[in-house]
């Protein structure tokens, strides 16, 4: 990554981010270093994309068989279902500072490369009371249609591409 | 178990827990069955009891190596730090009704046991928005001194105990 | 649990145990007091417990929605697919002393209960190179009818009730 | 990334890599989609990575407090042991095809770029059985100093650069 995109991330704020979730970390989420182990960050990275895929743009991981278990899941979604799922092609991840449980996390989750068929995520990690952002990372879905699991010639659904272009942010003062 | 404690676990309600704490589920706390894996059950009770004991009993899982690491663990509490260390050494749970992403979920923790110098714990698993217990389950510790790993003869600290002791319901009616 | 009970645990070995699986440990195993947390041994459970239903019951925890993505997952079993699906009703855990990683674990399983239409297993933890168990637990499954995830009225099918009966171990010496 | 270099990592071999652990998959590593959860191949990357760091580099991340408590763990290394700690600065994933619990891994590691203080590690993941490599991901190390967490101005210890120096492939071939 050019050093200028990195000193970019560093300087991220809650402000830099549309949606925003707070996470309470776990006991188990602190590896022997006795902070979080890098894939938790990853974990909340999947937590809130999907949480926002779920609820705005009509995205249902709850498969037919699944459904029918005991209990049943909440997806608080009036948009209609989508036919496709995202695959996750890359992912990404800088690393600034540490944090620990018991911490409480506050995440920001933005749009930064929207394509026919791709999106792009940033996620920004912050921990309650601070300014400072501790980590910055994301990854790349590509849409696809369920039953072929290839993008569609016409890229991804209407409503899902409507509702991801509002977490994209024109930073115009940062070019 | 005897059937009659099954059936009053069943009937808990988050009265019956003096200390709460609210836990957001994650995307990857569902497994194949789109359902919270029974693991993540027992990740959400070391997260409670250890949230309590380093808030109110003193407790220090963050070893000196640790502390010397980037950023730092923000133990809120003001009782003096233990020398002692819960060690687990057995664990129970029971599952009346799942639960799954992205649900919202509030625990609730009490203690049923206190011997000399152990503990066991129950901790209460509610969906937010419902009455309902989904899960109970626990586990007990034995406090032991840092150095040799052993229980000490006097037993867990004073301020341990006196902390623990809050987290006792008497549910006469329930006799 | 009876105390009896749980010295015979304690004095498990390898040949105890039918069926066996060896796991190595990852680093993310290990939490804040550098070794296994609890859940890593219940996902172990479940990975060894998972595997036998899957090669040897006919249990096909793959939906039909998760067949069409990207790969495919490798049943080995030759058995008919099964109608039923294993619900898990309640766990238990004793810890007799912690391993490590980057240990190597060797698992074995066996039934202790096979009911009409539920079945105990039990999961023994061995390091490589140790006889002395270091955990023994596992969980209760009660199969039911995907459809209607109730008991079927005639118990678990005869293809599952066979193989878990081959895991059943008959230690008459140890009455 | 440039599509050049991501081509080149998707036609990675086996021989490709110097150093190689095979892992078995586990339950839970198997998310709602069935398959494995992008956070599982970066436990499996830390796992390899600091299997290499302990066994070949006398990195030792098991601390003073934590060596007091039971059993112990089994550093098989011989090596003199490092005062410094690899901090993790940034991570990086490609994600090629997808593989599931019950199938067993193949993990490969070598060194992409070896610096003063830093290295970046690629870890590529095949299959049981298969040619493909399914992903290719990995992060990067600073080596810093146990008492300030800052980069030694002279580097990493010697005894780590030479052992990670084993790691590096010259691929001329493919340029």
């Amino acid at each position: 990554m050019a050093s200028t995109d990195l000193a970019a991330k560093r300087r991220r704020t809650r402000k830099d981010y549309p949606f925003h979730l707070e996470y309470r970390t776990r006991w188990f989420d602190n590896d022997m270093y006795a902070h979080l182990n890098n894939t938790v960050y990853a974990m909340l990275f999947d937590s809130i994309i999907n949480s926002y895929l779920i609820k705005y743009c009509g995205m249902d991981p709850f498969s037919t068989n699944n459904r029918a278990s005991r209990g049943s899941p909440t997806p608080s979604s009036t948009t209609p279902l989508s036919q496709q799922v995202g695959i996750l092609v890359s992912s990404y991840c800088d690393y600034f500072a540490s944090v620990s449980f018991p911490d409480v996390l506050d995440l920001g989750l933005r749009v930064v490369r929207l394509g026919s068929s791709s999106v792009t995520y940033e996620v920004g990690v912050f921990r309650e009371g601070e300014e400072e952002v501790k980590v910055v990372g994301g990854y790349t879905h590509v849409f696809c249609a369920r039953e072929t699991m290839k993008p569609a010639k016409e890229g991804m659904e209407e409503a899902v591409r409507r509702a991801l272009e509002r977490l994209i942010v024109r930073d115009i003062a940062r070019l």
